[in-house]
C-alpha cells in the first residue's frame, strides 16, 4: 500500500478497487441491464416488500418508531406496511428491520447474504422523497446489489465464520451505493460514499435470536444512505477504503479475495443468482424442513405416527439452528427441531408456523422432542436427509437435493405474487393487490412515490 | 457458552460481564464517587468541549449539518461552537466529529481511546434536552468512561493492531453506557443498551488521514445515544454480547482479555488515567516535537541553523505519522516530519502549527525535508530521542521520558483553562470564558441545558 491511499483527495492515477466500484456506480444506465436483471429486479422488490410491510408489524419496528421517531425530521417517506410516514433515515432504518424480522427475505446463497433488504429500506423512501422514476429506481437498486455481493465475495467465507453477519457488514455498501446512483453522485463521490459505509460496517452473529439480528439491516439502510448524502456533500473517505492494507477487506476477513470486488462487473449479475424462501425460518433449515414435508405427504403422516425423526444435515445447520428448545416466534425460526416439527403437523413453514403461539404449543414442544439432528459429510449447506420412523415400525428417508426456493427450484412468479399477498394483506389489506400490481410495473413506473405510497396502510 | 447466551429474554441466573456491567451502569450515584475522578470529570469536560467548540468550525461539520440537517428533527440541543440547534442524535453526530477533527482531544495512553469525545457529544444533547443537573451529567459521564475503557482493555492491543480505530469501536459502548444512565435505564437494559452499541462498533484506521477519522467518534456518539433509546423501550440484545462466543471482543480481535470487562469496577477509575494534549496533533508525535521545542529553546535555533534533525521513536509514530509530504492541515497532524519542522520555526504545536496554510508554507516544507525518523528499538511510545545537527557542525541531543501532558507531566487546570479558551474563542468569542466557568461549576449545576447553551455561539 503507498502512502497515498489514505489521500484526502481524489487522484487520477487511482485505479484501486473502491475506485472502480465508485465508477461502476457512477456511469451505470437503465438501458445497460440485461432483461432478465430487470426482470429479476422486479422479483427482488416484491419478495422483499412483501416482508417489509409484513415485518413492520412485529413489535421492535415499533419501539425503533417510538424511541427515535421525537428525534426524527419531516414525513418525507411512507414506512411499508404502516400508516405512518417519517423521515428518510428513519424509514430506512424502520424498514430494513422490517424486512429482515421475518427471516422470510431474499438470499444469495454463494455468499450468504440477503441483498435487497439494506438496499431497498434506503433506496424506496429517498426515491419516494425524490419522486425517481421506477427506471431510476431499478438502476439503483442493481447497482446497490452488485456492489454488495461483490464486497461480500471478497470477505466469504473467513469474514462469516468469525462472527460477523454478512448481511448487516457488506449490506451497507449495497444502500451506499444504490443511493449514490439515484443521487447521481460521480465516480469520486461515488466511491467515498462506499468508504464512508465501509467504516460504519457492523453486526456480530451472537445477535442471533434477539431484535438486533434485524436491527443489522435497519443500520445498513440507514448509514448506507447517510454515506451517500455525506459523499454528496463532499465528504471525503480514503481512496483504498475496501482493499487497503487497514481496509475493510483485510479488517474484517482473515482471509481476502479483492480481486472479486471488481470480477465481472458490467458482464455477470450477481442479482441472477438471488433466491426467495417459500419457508419463513433460518435458509439452513429449509432442506430438511422440505423433506418432513414431502414425507408427510408421501406417507399422510401425522404427528401421532411419528417415534422419531432423524435429520442429517450441513454443520451450519446444527451451529445457526441447533436451538432444542425455542421460547418465542423469533427463536423457533432458528431451531431446526421446530421447523421439522411443524413440517410434519401443518405441512407447510410460514409465518403461521414460526409464530410465538405456535412455538409454544403442546404439539409442537412434543413433536420436537422427538427430532435429533446430526453432522453428516457429504451433506451439502442446500441438502439433508430427513429419516422418519414410524410408531408403527416403518421407516421412511429421503434426500433433499434442492429446496424448494433454492437457484435449482425457484419460485415461479405465481408463486412470489402468492407470497407477497400473504404477507402484505394481515398490514395493509385489500391495498396489498394494488401494490403488487404498482411493483410488477416498476421498470415503467413514472413515479417512485406512488408506488411507494400503495405499501403502506390506509391511515 | 450455553444456547442461553443468546437469549432474548433477561435471566437472573446470567452473570456475564455484559450483565455486570449493565449492572455498574444501573447502580452508579454521584455520591459514590471519589472527588478526585468528579474534578477529573470537570477537567475532561472541559478539555473535551474546547475542541468540539474549536472543531465545530471544520468543514466537515458544516457538510454533515448541511447534508443530514433536511431529515434532522426538531431543535433539541445546541451544537457546541455554533450558533445552530439540532435534534440530538444530529448533535451527537456533529458535534462528536468535532471534537475529534482536531486530534486535540484527551488520550488515554494505555489503550490509545480518546474517552471524552464518543461519550459527552452524545450525553451533553441529551441532557441538555432533559434538562440533567451537572452531578447526573457527571454521573453517567464516568459510568460511560469506565465502561469504554473497560472494553477497550479487552480487546487491545490486537484490536488496534488489526486495523481498528479503538475510540470508534470502544467509543460507542462510553456513549451507550453514559446515555443509559442518564435515562435512568436498568441493569437489563442498561445490558442491552450495551448490546445494541456492541453490534454498531465501527471504524478502521484506513480511513486515518480522511474525514472518516473524526466521523468515527461522531457514529459513535450517535449510535451509543440510538442504543440507549431503544433499550429504553425494550428493544432486546444478546445476553453475552460482549463476551459471547461470537460476541464484540472475539469478532473484533484475535486476543481478547474478557476479565479487563468487569475488573476493578466501582474502586479504580479510569478516568483517574486520562491525558490531555498541548500539542495539536496525533499523540505518538508528542515526544518528538516536545524535543524539538526544547532543544529550540536551550540553543536559540531557527530553521537557517538546521542541517539535520534526527528522530529515533517507537514504531507506531512511524506507522501512524510516517507521512513525509503533507498536503493538508489534516494530513500534517499525522506527519512526524512536519510536526518536527514546526516545533523549530515556530517553538510550538498548536491548532496553528497544523492550517493548511502552514503545512503548505514553503518553510516547513523545506525544513521537513531536513527531518528522518527511524524505529530504535527501547524507544516506548511516550518517547523520542531527538539529534539535532547544525549548519555550524554542532549536534544537540534530547531524550524525552515523558512529554508535556503525559500522566507524569499533566496539564495544569490553568494550562486547561488557557487551551479552553484558545480553542473557544474563535469560535464563540467572548461567551468562552462564560462557558469555562459554567464547565467549572458542573458538578453543582442545576440544568445542563444552560451550560451547554453557553458551549454555542451567538445567533
Amino acid at each position: 500500500m503507498s502512502k497515498d491511499t489514505t489521500s484526502t483527495t481524489s487522484s487520477p492515477a487511482a485505479t484501486g478497487a473502491t475506485r472502480r466500484l465508485g465508477r461502476f456506480i457512477g456511469e451505470l444506465r437503465f438501458e445497460q441491464l440485461p432483461q432478465p436483471v430487470v426482470a429479476e429486479a422486479v422479483r427482488a422488490s416484491i419478495n422483499l416488500l412483501g416482508c417489509s410491510i409484513n415485518g413492520a408489524l412485529h413489535e421492535s419496528v415499533g419501539m425503533v418508531l417510538a424511541g427515535l421517531g421525537p428525534f426524527g425530521g419531516p414525513p418525507q417517506a411512507t414506512v411499508p406496511g404502516l400508516a405512518r410516514r417519517a423521515d428518510c433515515l428513519l424509514t430506512a432504518l424502520a424498514s430494513g428491520i422490517a424486512s429482515h424480522v421475518g427471516d422470510f427475505d431474499d438470499t444469495h446463497p454463494d455468499i450468504l447474504v440477503h441483498p435487497s433488504g439494506p438496499v431497498i429500506s434506503a433506496l424506496l423512501p429517498l426515491a419516494e422523497m425524490r419522486g425517481a422514476s421506477g427506471a431510476d429506481f431499478i438502476t439503483a437498486f442493481v447497482a446497490g446489489v452488485e456492489v454488495e455481493c461483490r464486497v461480500a465475495r471478497a470477505v466469504h467465507p473467513a469474514h462469516y465464520n468469525a462472527g460477523w453477519h454478512i448481511t448487516g457488514t457488506a449490506g451497507i455498501f449495497g444502500a451506499a451505493a444504490a443511493c449514490a446512483r439515484l443521487l447521481g453522485l460521480d465516480e469520486t463521490r461515488s466511491a467515498w460514499a462506499l468508504g464512508i459505509a465501509a467504516t460504519q460496517s457492523a453486526g456480530i452473529r451472537e445477535m442471533f435470536g434477539s431484535m438486533c439480528k434485524s436491527l443489522h439491516v435497519g443500520r445498513a439502510a440507514q448509514g448506507g444512505l447517510t454515506a451517500a448524502l455525506l459523499a454528496q456533500q463532499g465528504f471525503t473517505s480514503a481512496d483504498a477504503a475496501i482493499e487497503g492494507k487497514r481496509g475493510f477487506i483485510h479488517v474484517l476477513s482473515s482471509v481476502a479475495h479483492p480481486e472479486a470486488l471488481t470480477a465481472g462487473l458490467n458482464t455477470e449479475w450477481e442479482l441472477l443468482r438471488n433466491t426467495y424462501k417459500l419457508y419463513a425460518c433460518g435458509l439452513v433449515i429449509h432442506p430438511a424442513l422440505d423433506g418432513c414435508i414431502q414425507l408427510r405427504k408421501q406417507h399422510n403422516l401425522t404427528s401421532a405416527d411419528i417415534a422419531h425423526i432423524e435429520l442429517q444435515v450441513h454443520p451450519l445447520a446444527l451451529e445457526l439452528t441447533g436451538k432444542p428448545s425455542p421460547r418465542s416466534g423469533l427463536e423457533g425460526k432458528f431451531s431446526i427441531f421446530h421447523a421439522a416439527a411443524v413440517g410434519i403437523i401443518d405441512g407447510a413453514g410460514g409465518e403461521q408456523q414460526f409464530s410465538d403461539a405456535r412455538v409454544r404449543s403442546a404439539d409442537a414442544i412434543t413433536l420436537r422432542g422427538k427430532v435429533t439432528a446430526r453432522v453428516e459429510p457429504g451433506v451439502g449447506m442446500e441438502q439433508a436427509v430427513v429419516t422418519i420412523y414410524t410408531t408403527g415400525g416403518q421407516r421412511h428417508e429421503v434426500r433433499i437435493e434442492h429446496c424448494a426456493g433454492s437457484l435449482e427450484r425457484p419460485l415461479s412468479d405465481a408463486e412470489l405474487d402468492a407470497k407477497f399477498l400473504g404477507l402484505a394483506e394481515p398490514a395493509i389489506g385489500a391495498r396489498a393487490a394494488a401494490a403488487l400490481a404498482a411493483l410488477r410495473g416498476l421498470p415503467v413506473a413514472g413515479n417512485c412515490a406512488d408506488v411507494a405510497a400503495l405499501c403502506g396502510a390506509v391511515a
